[in-house]
């Protein structure tokens, strides 16, 4: 038996705290339980031991005959530690600690909730909260409504678990308004022992659920989100919301929990490494969750459709195509199967533009010609509801083909269900075919989106970090005799080296002479920068002479930037190879807390400052992942033959990512490192890092 | 007595083609004038001229003896025409023409059409339609309900126009299911007489119009919309959905419409010439319309909230600040009046955030700090319904500020209506208070974000084209004496030379002694280009050698270039100086066909290419909108000082821009223009083009 089952399965449940005052959460929990027909018994818990809603009481835990499996505790939070104790002698196994009053309110409250952790690990007595709501659970074997808000639950397969309680409500009651089916429901606040990951690994598990809806405000410890997140999303959809994503509403977090606060890019890669969908807005993870519970995810990105009018069609099609998906034409099959079959006026092409007159019959004919045509994937059914039409023979070739069909059908009924009673049955029966219905266009396209999102993610290649021929003991010599900071030049050149990562050769010095002889070695055009603790920028100082052609150009230029630059003590020279007819990218990695390290990839210059076009991936990475990063940024087409050049060496390229990834996870008292900008090739061997800093903070 | 009065606010109405058979158009809109409660007579017009719904009936429109202001025309398409001749000698001012098979059919259809728009002219018949739905106004002087739709329609100030039936409907039932008020509504279909632009005039000469709301698929007339749009806009918000904005959406556009397509780019600069404010979504648009109809324009972009929920708040923040939104600190009196009245534990900053037991006396106390805190322009009110809270107090809270403050006020009510009656009595009073209430907490930060944009659009600096002294004449007659196709190289130079366009010196030639001859007066250093009719993709060919510092470069380059290329037929080289240390941009032009030309700016090479990065006007511009166009694309930084350059002289930038825009309204047989690159300088008397290109085509 899992500890969880006692949560979500219990077969007894002990109110305590429990009240006869109906505006009281002790009374509201009780009242919950019974309305919705819990099919355990329950026993209130309250000193004077009254009768609660016909229920006998008792004055303490220790005196229930009978076992409990699980315990809400509301009493004060002083009160907790002691409640909690008895739970445990009385065999308890749960106890959701709805009192607040904790880690949320400062350090006084933090070290409350400590003691509530210890007593938890001590007698093996599962905490859920504090300062939480609750939980539910459709599944009629409970029927469980073990929190004290009000939420209209119908059975479905979407499970949820949130952090704050506010969010969770909005999206439980969107899934009601919308009588979309739940299965669980969880919203455990300060999260002092049950997790989410905890949650959502065990949702993963359960036959009945067929999407995880998951809100966070921080990630508590982000290793152990990967280790039980990760298997979960392999073979069960989590879509998941993470708010405070900017410095502002992450300023609201730490007001508002006593989590750790990672920053949102490390959620991207936290996300990315799970296979965890991310979405932005309520509304929209809402309207996923819908069809991801009811649909099969589509094959591909082609949407077709049909619809009793057209305009609404053309919103749905901008909004599929501009998001990537296609709006395929249909085949001649097709197309001559519904010239025969529906009114000349008809357009019978994608999407399928029938009249509003247009019959239950019709719309099956048009269904049909969908489902058969192989170069769709996914189907939307648009229809309006005029007065002169039999809307409900609209839902029943909906129901007709969604009950045949594996593609993925979605339905937008531009009605109002309040209209005419017609109407709501009409919504209904369709939903009861177990297609989701929108009332806006858009929201069929949106919904197609995060499918297709989805698809990519799950059906991405498996990535493997390779084996290397590296020297990690070399490396980690370096950094343990160097402190923390940034490394020497010459330190940086050692771990570079040991984990096979090129960096183009150079010579430095303050003497001329020596400078034009090492350039002789290394070979004209050379580039000449001029360094000293002073010069920050050295671009703007003018401190970087390129494509220096001969000696002579050299000479010139270093008695130049003497000149200029002769201000700046500890004046010194770089020379480097001219690398003339390759791309400046940027490749570096950060220690993302609680994680590991990232590695992240752009193109130098402007598209990282302006256009913000990195993407950043969990270290270490094989060279699939690497491939991935490539290809991801908007600035991709520079790898290309470009403008008189060949491509780029995208192996060559990778391999360097690759590389990196491998040392920053092997690393992990690097705390950055910046290889800016390395230079890619088109042939690969010459691709090396021109300037590299890597910082050394034991943590 | 203004034409359209007729239309929105008969004294009577004929139904031509009414029905006593329930299931038809002809008895539905009889019926909804009665069920509605129009305020004058209607006259069903029947052949048989049976009594339907307790009316009499009338054999033909000429025989009813009383004044007709409007006729709905609901006769088989062939016998429309006949139709009208009788409402036209009967004295009827509009013809609603319900019936479809017109233009949208195609060719017969349209020529059906040309019938009836040729009658009207005659006659002074205006007609609305044909393939149409239908007008309402909710104005009690007429309570008017002339459609064969059903829809809730509550009394308020949003106005609304539509060309696709369905998209109307849908929007018309989203106000509806939100009980957001409504005043005017028109679907006109195929738009043959009566305008989307004609009747967009008269709501905003409506006192009670508050916004106006507009969905298109095809602009007929860009002119006329410029016309009749750009003065309501000045002082009434539009909000506009342009739908056919892909090339697959625009495809369904031409099987749908009978519209001209203008481009998707044109629609964007026609927007902007008017200031309405354009919406990708149904759902954004029919959000913000609420808050526009309701409150007035926040000052300014920064937020201040309330909420006795935390995690939707940062949600709210989140979507603020992501879209360009500020959420400012509160000034310490406002915190220090807060922290006062305010339980202890709440968080007396921006989102103020309360516990969930937050009374309504605490609401009124946060929204009272909000109202008067200096740095907030627009404050919003999240709000759940806990059991143990009464919700009505917050409502009196609301209703209280919103009847006190010039601020912008909306509210995010976190409740299911359905769930208790309390609930919906909550939020209906919040809505009587004219505050508009959304359920999800990131819908009031997008509103919030539309309603920025509005006053940007609003707010923007007058822009007039300015007097220059250009020679017109000059290059009319260049034109006037080319053909249809590009101009000649002299002709660009003679051209852009008459509207003072600088155009970087050249020498042209095959003859190697003649051009290094011409280096020598351009100055070194220089770039040769070699050309030739075959040579299109010239970088890709090597065909440019940039910076060749003097004649012995020169002299090898050509040698070079001659051995390289000599293969290609009529091969010739071009020589100008090398402009180093300047900033490459694009601009250009295109014809918008039915609106005159557009202006367009961008930075040169992958800017355009990868990341779209352009802006485009209608021409011509004046300095002031020059200016804009220079700030608004993503890479506009690198105009600033930038890597030891100085910053790019933008006066001088944006008067190239300027002439450009005149030289393309001046000349309207200009198809296309191309000045790419323009090199830009510090030093604006540097700044010019390198390569220019203009396509002539008489349309």
């Amino acid at each position: 038996m899992h500890d969880l089952d006692a949560l979500f399965f219990p077969r007894s449940i002990a109110v305590i705290g429990a009240s006869d005052r109906p505006l009281t959460i002790g009374h509201r929990i009780v009242s919950n339980l019974l309305d919705n027909g819990f099919t355990g018994p329950v026993y209130p818990i309250n000193p004077r031991a009254a009768p609660i809603l016909g229920l006998t009481s008792y004055p303490s835990i220790t005196e229930v005959p009978e076992t409990v499996d699980l315990a809400h505790v509301i009493v004060r939070n002083t009160l907790v530690a002691g409640v909690l104790e008895d739970c445990a002698a009385r065999g308890v196994k749960v106890a959701i600690v709805n009192t607040s009053g904790f880690a949320e309110t400062g350090e006084h409250g933090a070290a409350l909730e400590r003691e509530l952790v210890a007593i938890g690990r001590r007698t093996g007595l599962r905490l859920f909260g504090p300062n939480c709501q609750g939980v539910m659970n459709t599944d009629p074997a409970v029927s469980l409504y073990s929190n004290f808000t009000f939420a209209r639950m119908t059975p479905g397969r979407i499970s949820m678990v949130c952090q704050g309680g506010g969010v969770a409500e909005v999206i439980n009651n969107s899934f009601g308004m919308a009588g979309a089916g739940q299965r669980m429901y969880a919203s455990n606040g300060n999260a002092c022992d049950i997790s989410i990951p905890e949650i959502i690994a065990y949702y993963g598990a359960d036959q009945g659920t067929g999407v995880v809806v998951v809100h966070l405000e921080s990630i508590a410890d982000p290793a152990e989100f990967l280790e039980r997140v990760r298997p979960v999303a392999a073979t069960t959809p989590v879509l998941a919301l993470k708010s405070g994503t900017t410095p502002e509403g992450a300023r609201a977090v730490s007001s508002h929990t006593g989590g750790l606060m990672a920053g949102d890019t490390v959620t991207d890669v936290l996300f990315d490494s799970c296979g965890v969908l991310r979405f932005a807005t309520i509304g929209e993870l809402c309207e996923a969750a819908q069809a991801f519970a009811a649909q099969p995810v589509p094959r591909g990105p082609a949407v077709g459709m049909v619809t009793n009018a057209g305009s609404p069609a053309i919103i749905v099609t901008d909004e599929a195509v501009t998001a990537g998906l296609e709006v395929p034409d249909l085949g001649p099959e097709a197309r001559a199967f519904l010239a025969e079959r529906l009114q000349a006026i008809a357009s019978v092409n994608n999407p399928i533009d029938m009249m509003a007159t247009a019959s239950g019959e019709e719309f099956s004919v048009s269904l049909q010609a969908l489902v058969d045509e192989p170069s769709v994937d996914a189907v939307v059914v648009c229809f309006m509801t005029p007065f002169f039409v039999d809307t409900a023979g609209i839902a029943r070739a909906i129901e007709h083909h969604a009950a045949r069909t594996d593609k993925t059908l979605l339905a937008v009924a531009m009605t109002d269900p309040d209209g005419k009673p017609e109407w709501r049955d009409t919504v209904d029966r369709v939903r009861a075919a177990g297609v989701p219905v929108y009332y806006l266009p858009e929201a069929a396209a949106r919904v197609l989106h995060h499918m297709d999102r989805f698809r990519r993610l799950r059906d991405r290649e498996e990535d493997t970090p390779p084996e290397l021929d590296v020297d990690r003991a070399a490396a980690e010599t370096v950094i343990r005799s160097a402190g923390d900071g940034f490394l020497a030049l010459h330190e940086v050149g050692a771990v570079l080296d040991a984990y096979g990562i090129p960096l183009v050769p150079e010579a430095r010095g303050a003497d001329h002479q020596a400078l034009i002889a090492a350039a002789g070695e290394l070979g004209y055009p050379v580039t000449l920068k001029a360094e000293a603790p002073t010069l920050v920028h050295k671009t703007e100082a003018g401190a970087v002479v390129c494509d220096l052609r001969d000696e002579q150009d050299l000479r010139h230029a270093l008695h130049d930037l003497g000149e200029r630059l002769g201000g700046h003590d500890g004046l010194g020279f770089v020379v480097q190879p001219h690398l003339a007819g390759g791309v400046e990218v940027i490749i570096g990695g950060a220690r993302a807390p609680g994680l590991g390290s990232t590695v992240m990839f752009g193109l130098g210059g402007i598209h990282v400052e302006l256009h913000r076009d990195v993407v950043f991936k969990l270290a270490p990475i094989g060279r699939s992942a690497a491939g991935q990063m490539l290809g991801s940024i908007a600035a991709a087409p520079l790898l290309d033959a470009c403008r008189g050049r060949e491509a780029i060496d995208r192996a060559a390229l990778a391999d360097v990512l690759v590389r990196v990834s491998l040392l920053l996870a092997d690393l992990p008292q690097i705390a950055e490192l910046d290889l800016n900008p390395v230079i890619a090739f088109p042939d690969g061997r010459r691709t090396a890092a021109v300037d590299a800093r890597i910082r050394i903070e034991r943590s």
